[in-house]
Formats: structure tokens, sequence, C-alpha cells
């Protein structure tokens, strides 16, 4: 398991098409946006399970603490690693971290797995805006 | 070497402040942008040297003549490995990726090495619009 954590003073996106056939339908395809978010781009890799959502969980409720972003917004990403778990794991996974962040955080905005999205990001540049995990 | 390549709608960004005591100074500060751009977040590995800055240059031209972007924009990224080569390694690798595409595409906008930086990055949401590589 891969991740970006970046904090952005704003991120939006919006679903634009399906990347893959299996890829569920969204309710909306509008612009979502939400401000002092902590985007965490997230990669799954072959071989992870829950234990790497825990250690996701852990590592975030400490960085939320440090950063005080007030969202949290997970966006699957298929581009922090060359060793992929399989879509229907990778999807499972993420939806797994989408209830363990939203146990934790309340609204967390989950976005759609297996689209092309198109996205508006606007990182702060301090020391901790950017770091990357591998758990 | 890693890198990320993304179709950009509009990407902006502003050194804040070093993060290498060793970093160049900066003319500007001013937040800069650029249009229509393929953005190249870069990654520099250990053991990274010419021909990787070659074959960076290759895969940049071939997909540029498919996204048709205007210009591109070079973006020192630490993020995108755990095998980080020494910051005088990577900057110098960085520098000689920044000239050898400027001698293929012109105006090219090469971000500082070792800088804290803000960035508002617009992603299309198109198939091609985010490519990783690691060369």
């Amino acid at each position: 398991m891969k991740a970006l954590f970046l904090h952005a003073k704003k991120f939006c996106y919006k679903p634009v098409k399906k990347a893959l056939r299996s890829a569920k339908d969204v309710e909306s395809k509008e612009m979502r946006c939400r401000e002092n978010a902590l985007v965490i781009f997230l990669t799954i890799e072959k071989g992870d399970g829950a234990e790497n959502v825990s250690k996701l969980l852990d590592d975030v409720k400490v960085h939320m603490e440090r950063i005080k972003a007030s969202s949290v917004v997970l966006y699957p990403y298929a581009h922090l690693s060359s060793e992929l778990a399989s879509p229907k794991d990778a999807e499972a996974l993420t939806e797994e971290a989408c209830k363990a962040l939203s146990e934790a955080f309340g609204d967390v905005e989950c976005a759609p797995f297996g689209w092309y999205k198109e996205f508006v990001l606007h990182v702060y540049g301090h020391p901790l805006a950017e770091l990357s995990r591998r758990y």
C-alpha cells in the first residue's frame, strides 16, 4: 500500500468516464470540492490486507492532528506503484479504507474507484503539506 | 527514475521556502503558471544517470505528440520513490533533464529543486491525462 498525503487548501474532482468496465456507477458527475482537506492518494498493492488499512488509519490520525485539516478525501490512485493488486482486491480494500476513515473522521469524501477523473488540487507549500508513505 | 506525467489544463506553482540548505536561491517567489501543459513530476533514484534522462526525453516526445500539450513543466518531486539519489546527484540530473527537455521543446518551465512549493494543478480527466513511468 502506497499513499501520498497532500494538505490541500482546496481539492475538487469530478468523475468523467469509467476506466474499468467493472467500475460502479456514480450518483453524480458534478464537481465535488473540499477545503482545508487532507487528500490521500491511495494505491493498493499485491498482498495488501486489513492490517495495511489499520496502519494507514493510525498514520492519518497522527497526521490530522499535526496539520489540523478540517476534512479528509480518499482518492484511489493507481499511479504510485507498479505492483498493483487486482482491481477487485484494490476496490474492496479501498472501500474498507473509506469505511475506517469515515468512522474516525465523520464525513469523508471517497472518490469513486475505476473512473477517469478530472481534478483541481491546490496544495499548501508548508513542510508537512506533502508526504509519501508505504505500509 | 520515476515520473508522473500529468496533462494539466492549468498548472501554477510558487517557491515558498528552502527544504534543503543547499538549494539555490530563486529569482522570484511569484506564482508561475502554464496552460495546456504536460507536467512531469520527477523523482531521481539511486544509480540514475544520463541514460535515464535520455529515456525520459524519448518518452516525453512520444507523449507530447499524443496529448498535444502546448508546454512542458518539469517539477522535481521526491515523493515517488523511497530509493532517492543524494540531493546533490538528484539536483544535477534534474538540471540535465531540464536542459534536454528545453532543447527539445523550447521554453520549458523547470521548477526549483530543494524548495517547498505551493501549487495548483488542474488535471484533465481523459485516459492519457495521468501516466506513471519508471526508467
